[in-house]
């Protein structure tokens, strides 16, 4: 496979996040739905997560114009007990259910020690850091969890079952940017395969199984196929506690069931997400910062070594224009 | 390397308990924080968690005499905020610590939906199952976790930063055994490790480093070099999760202060310990046991899928003797 010179037009942040929210509006969200998504775009373009900004806009669009997702979703955060917090998205995308929902587990866990919430009845179609940096930056360690419908075989079969059921952990740092790592139980996010695909790189090897159920470099192959756990048994094992998490405690469904329900219209499947908050100043106590910064500051030391999130930040830093694949950028226009 | 002949002895599970008890006592435990450690040694034997059983009993012996650990520590169970427990062990071995906080951290999830427990001050020296099972066969799903001394590079380094920094998880089954894992982010646990060099069988490639930093099969020399996290980059996040959640928010030693405090005596080194209870009766609500159910008769259906705990829960049904390493039997009955 040879990989294609791609090209790319040069545009900014306020144009990224415009362009979405008026194809949004557009394709039937109200307002509220439109900047939250929007913001969730440009956020992910603006850090480099190219895989969950842009991209995802067709199939955002694709949900909306089939009617599995309500555009006008008017979010429900309940709070029965004061630990245990249920953001129901009432079939809308997640974010705008996340912008009301955070801030409700932030005020519980700050002052509870700990809180949980489920968002349930949601479409999720981006990345989980915006919740647990979220919660870092309001001093509070954040986990976050997510499946999809199934395109990875658990370590053993040769089946999908799991989704790349995603993890997210934010660590908070005062007065710095938290400690934050986001990624895929599978070897690879699909949105990644999807990205290699289109682009014409190959994968590494071990990343997934073709249709024939052997290992193959080939991205498009492998969507085609399945995906691998990451780490074997052990990662297996996490991929399990995801889908657990988000599925079995949240009560929405299990990655085999939201493939079962899905209409497959390009956008995602209905599911739910599991976020933990918890105070490292309720829990460990006075001195925690100090505590834990000369942790990270002898695991920076080490050679080799780069702090999660690091990368995303310093993207984040230059606030100049992005280069965004221009046949990318021609599909959303026409939309 | 060949694979020596190992001699063992058939030894019924209450003179496992007993073997372990006589000598805990002897070497200056008082009978409480004796028969929760041997409870704990004898468990291990039991379900086929060979590491964690009677070959520790020489290290738990070496820091009751060496004073390090106290053998007569007085656990302390306190819960100023609802959901937030400390269990301080009072320099002593976790496993009465653990005997005492659990009811407590349990009766707090069932109540609230979610409850932590911090484990201080203490010395563990034993698998994790014991205490997320615990709380699975309550109705609660379990996460735990642990650190240790540096013996394992993260991702990109080639120097021992986290510990084997093992993490367990279980998911209550009403009626039946939880599923229930417990693992090192380390390629293998240490004790595996441990239990490799002695008896004479090389580990996978990958498993570790050696002295000079290159990959290699043998034990012995991973054990004089460094341990490898699981599954490479994303593994060593998983890794550094447990290292913050059983460090950071406990307030008790990162693997690399353990180090610095201990005074290697063949014992644990003092370390925190992260526990999670989470209701899903409260949080996912009615019909969860139903659902999770269909999710784990799916998954268990699968070619090549063995539920984890499977196997450790069908060791327990057997009662009768369990085959011991003579020399570690003439080594502990010498002590």
């Amino acid at each position: 496979m040879t990989t294609a010179k791609i090209q790319t037009e040069m545009i900014s942040l306020a144009d990224i996040y415009g362009l979405a929210e008026k194809v949004l509006i557009s394709a039937g969200c109200n307002a509220e739905n439109a900047a939250a998504i929007s913001q969730t775009v440009m956020r992910a373009e603006r850090d480099g997560s190219v895989s969950h900004g842009l991209f995802r806009v067709p199939g955002y669009v694709g949900s909306l114009r089939s009617g599995k997702v309500n555009g006008n979703a008017e979010p429900k955060i309940t709070a029965e007990m004061s630990c245990i917090i249920e953001a129901d998205a009432q079939m809308g995308y997640a974010p705008l259910a996340l912008e009301r929902g955070l801030p409700v587990i932030a005020e519980a866990a700050s002052q509870h020690g700990v809180a949980i919430m489920k968002v349930i009845n949601s479409f999720h179609f981006a990345a989980l850091w915006p919740e647990t940096e979220y919660l870092a930056e309001r001093g509070l360690v954040g986990l976050a969890c997510t499946a999809y419908k199934p395109s990875v075989a658990p370590a053993g079969a040769t089946e999908p079952f799991f989704g790349t059921n995603p993890i997210s952990f934010a660590w908070p740092r005062p007065g710095q940017s938290p400690v934050v790592y986001d990624m895929a139980t599978a070897t690879l996010a699909k949105g990644d395969v999807q990205i290699a695909a289109r682009d014409g790189h190959d994968v590494p090897l071990g990343t997934g199984l073709g249709p024939d159920g052997q290992m193959t470099t080939d991205p498009a192959e492998i969507l085609k196929g399945v995906l691998l756990p990451f780490g074997g048994y052990k990662g297996s094992a996490i991929a399990l506690m995801v889908e657990l998490l988000c599925s079995g405690l949240t009560g929405d469904y299990f990655s085999y069931e939201a493939e079962i329900h899905d209409i497959a219209d390009g956008g995602p499947a209905k599911g739910g997400e599991f976020i933990l908050a918890m105070s490292p100043k309720l829990i460990a106590g006075d001195g925690w910062e100090t505590h834990c910064e000369a942790f990270f500051d002898k695991l920076g030391a080490l050679e080799g070594i780069r702090l999660p999130g690091a990368r995303r930040h310093n993207n984040r830093i230059d606030e100049g224009l992005r280069a965004i694949n221009t046949s990318l950028l021609e599909k959303i226009r026409s939309l």
